[in-house]
């Protein structure tokens, strides 16, 4: 923590905030410069909430040096690590492939995309069972039948499941039933899911709050790693900008950006981002080539009548498409497109 | 809802789209334009997931004409909505003070900040028990004790509390201690926390969300009202822009906007939107003077030694210059300032 | 200007960082910290181009510590600065309001609302000859006869007048014709329009870029400043953000953000940021109370017939109630309405 | 363009937009739903400015229903175009790699890495000489000699040039240097230059402004083209969002919309939208993935010791990497990465 002095601050200023540090139990280094002094704190920065220090005379303002997440930052963590979901698993030299519709619908619909998904090379099955939605008067899911029917479609074709989570009992649910929960974008910064989240002992796809920065979502990560859960997988979904030509931006920087700042795995939504199946293609190869660790794509039997999402949702004729031209991408970055399918 | 045909649309596709929508049992108004064909629903439109059309062949955009939002809409209840909370209440004719800390640190500092904020003219005391902060290491609020503080401040002073909620437990203890809940703007899109507030039939004050539209914001408070709990209460608190200058983006505009599309009283929130106690009086008169029904001020004993939001408080003295300040803006506009002071 | 070194810097990397900077001929200042080291510049830093210390092996982050700008900055010039405008002025103790139509369309129309917005109180004329137009198939402007229009209104009406301008051309046609000239906010980043704004002499008022920070907009400033022209006004119009119920959102935060950050006064334009007439009331008070030096606002004899703008445009009448009502807000903040009364 | 009324319109407001309709020679088609009217407007928009119908009573809001920009539009000119550039082009079947300095700084400089960047496959070379700068203190270009050097280059590698214009003056010394000039995105709704480039007749690349939606930026080509200068190629070059991760945040998606709404090629900068050479060659993998007609990169000699830009330029070894990496990008995608590597 650096605390930048204004040109005119006096001694006595500066001799304010040295004491407000000292008195913390920290110890501080001045650096007078031509035309501002700046005060270096050093110790356990814990101790002090140091953003108050702007409110002292002559303080012209704080600047952070060191991030507040811990576990997940790289700099502690060198080594990326890999997730097991299920049977299978979201890390280096795998592109993971979760696919399914938005909202679980019925149980024969869940069970068609299921085998479908699976035969275009998907591993994880996803479908929303417990739907947050803008208005209170659209579809807001199956709840716990939901549940039930992925987890007969995990019995069916093997596929390992995924399943958006919204509260305490929505978790203790999913835990009976599906592989790994989502934390969705709305609830991003809702602190008591995450911690939640963090006690099922569950894989967590943690999506990006729609407005999100880099350092807010990886404190949303430590939330859940703090409370002994290391399994977090991070899911870029698009970030809300002045742009309305596709429903959120994909912020697909945020891949390398991710790959420097932390060791989770990080995966893509082109679905969500783009909000229509147009775009999907583009931005699901897109992923993949800056490095991605997988993808999750909405795929919908027929999508002009699915009860969520469908401008978004490819047909199964479109995803086996996409997901044939995805292979060769996954060559070319060194990736392996499906491990499931070397058995 | 209007459907807007490409220009190179063929009878076939306008036909197919005709088809879904009088399926639904919905009909239709067609309008053949010189450029475009434009389709016209007409009919209840919960009945069909219109946007779903955007992926028929030829269809160019949806557009619709109508808000989703009903018991929050102006066009339906023309008259504005006045909400009592506790002694006091918020609405047309009235300029309602709502300040105090941003967490509740002990029962003596929460004490003497009531006796100095009633002083100056606020009528509602805040006090953050339960704290969302971005970082798992930050004070997370004293939860149930710190709403018996509130509790406590109230016999004393008579002022009227709220009280942030951010959990379903969080409002079966705000319901036994204080007169209004928060919801924060982190959790302004949880949907199970939205309707908690709409069951426990308190007074809820709803923060937009840091990203929230108009339209996402009043759909997040028929949540609450289509719970059956009317006592609705919004305030505009910043929004996320790429201006770093102040914390948010305080969105004034938002004040007339939503005195035309709806009739719930709206406040203002200067403290946490600019995030610095220097710019709050100048942002705390302009709310007044665009017709703001009230204010939510952070107020401090000590900022330097705040455990949460310091640089934003004011201390007792630059609150009392505000409010002194605040009363002719109050004058002008046709406001009682504080009908408290009446008695 | 500060270089934060990761953790994991090594001493051969420090010292290469700070070989760099001594070979420029500046020295440096250690601070290790227990984390991290971080190294102040101390000397003139226009020598070196700091940033590219980035590329350095070791180095996490550089925070400059001082601003760019030095002619428009209140740290150096602590007097807040009044701007001459043909017979009137703006600045500290006076609101001064600029009215007229967004573009000149005839003589008679220009001089019946010079003679409606003089009466309701403007001191300044404002009226677009030169459109700078999203569509090539918008009406662009009358050019050099529009401002010789506006001449005539001057000598009509003795309102002082200021114009937009687009090129080197327009300038040297408005130092003719106006008493100030208007930089628009898709030009504040036209570098070489600002050097010609300068060179001209006459005062400027410069509008927020659509998407530009406080920073930005101020080292725009500096431009036109360091050509010798110190007659700048600044303008806050609305910045670009995800929120569509306006057409931009108006930041009036900018407004004490600007006093603290430099000399020079700050007017605000309601009827752009907000794109609408039912909010311009609203915001033009609200601006007031934040204590804007002076306003801009669209006025039309005729808004449904205007060649642009038209929905943001008040009428006349719609005006002079605006005025009406501004008058008192100007007696509570402690400034002159219209010096020009006092004749 | 439809008019939708508020469901209190009455019959006089209705007959009031009607008769505002007519009376520009333009009909009329009345829709009537069950909770509002809706007007169709038939004939040539052109005749009237529609938004102001937004200021007559019981008008809820205007929808347009037809892209302002004709030239560009893919509805009007369904095959793509491909732009020549001395002697290379950009379009369908090629990956077309520009590279270089951000700034001409030395004859030497520029020569070697000119050589260099050919060497890796690029096709043309880059290399600013009119620098629009963020401060008036920091290094504006060499200006005419700069393109000077452009040319020698040019003869020396063959390679085609590209250089950024900033006015009249640059456009007229560019033509008698280079091959295409480029429109920076600060420029981008500089009107008056657009026009100038139109008619300088050679291709131009036009930038992305910061905040410029799609509609805007096509609405910006069409200046160009509408002046007789077909040859005009789109480059995404990241938008100003919250974000601070990146230096502005890449909106891959417009590849895949531009695509949709335009015929136009596209080509992605990487190094501007990331501001970090370390998050390059991840976009630009991802920029060819989603089919980009090309790319814009920047590379540099010594980046520690550039006068502009350092901290996003590739030094020739990570260049050159990178261009071996993209080739198999190139076969899967179908585009031949180097046309002049057939010679």
């Amino acid at each position: 923590m650096i605390i930048v002095m204004k040109p005119q601050a006096v001694r006595e200023e500066i001799g304010a905030v040295v004491k407000y540090i000292e008195d913390h139990g920290l110890s501080v280094h001045l650096s007078q410069g031509e035309e501002v002094t700046i005060i270096g704190i050093i110790g356990d920065k814990s101790k002090i909430s140091s953003e108050n220090l702007t409110v002292y005379k002559g303080v012209d303002r704080i600047v952070p040096v060191t991030e507040s997440y811990k576990l997940s930052n790289r700099k502690f963590h060198p080594e990326p690590t890999t997730v097991s979901v299920g049977n299978t698993s979201i890390g280096p030299g795998i592109l993971t492939i979760m696919a399914g519709p938005c909202a679980v619908e019925t149980e024969e619909q869940l069970m068609e995309i299921a085998i479908q998904v699976k035969k275009s090379g998907a591993t994880i099955l996803r479908g929303g069972a417990y739907k947050p939605r803008t208005s209170p008067y659209s579809f807001q899911g199956l709840e716990e039948e939901g549940l039930r029917f992925m987890q007969n479609a995990k019995k069916e074709t093997g596929l390992s499941t995924i399943c958006e989570v919204v509260s305490r009992e929505a978790i203790e649910a999913a835990v009976k039933y599906v592989d790994m929960i989502q934390i969705g974008a709305r609830n991003m910064q809702n602190f008591i899911l995450l911690k939640e989240a963090g006690r099922s002992g569950l894989p967590v796809l943690l999506k990006r709050g729609l407005c999100a920065t880099i350092d807010e979502w990886l404190n949303a990560a430590e939330y859940i790693i703090a409370e002994g859960n290391p399994h977090v997988v991070l899911c870029e979904r698009g970030i809300r900008t002045y742009e309305t030509a596709t429903r959120n931006t994909l912020d697909l920087s945020a891949v390398p950006v991710m790959r420097e700042k932390t060791h989770l795995p990080v995966i893509v939504d082109p679905s969500h981002s783009t909000g229509s199946y147009k775009y999907v293609p583009a931005m699901a190869k897109a992923a993949v080539a800056c490095d991605a660790d997988g993808l999750m794509i909405e795929v919908h039997n027929d999508p002009a009548h699915a009860l969520s999402d469908g401008p978004q949702s490819l047909t199964f004729e479109k995803f086996a498409k996409l997901t044939g031209e995805l292979k060769p991408f996954c060559d070319v970055i060194g990736r392996s497109f499906n491990p499931a399918d070397s058995h």
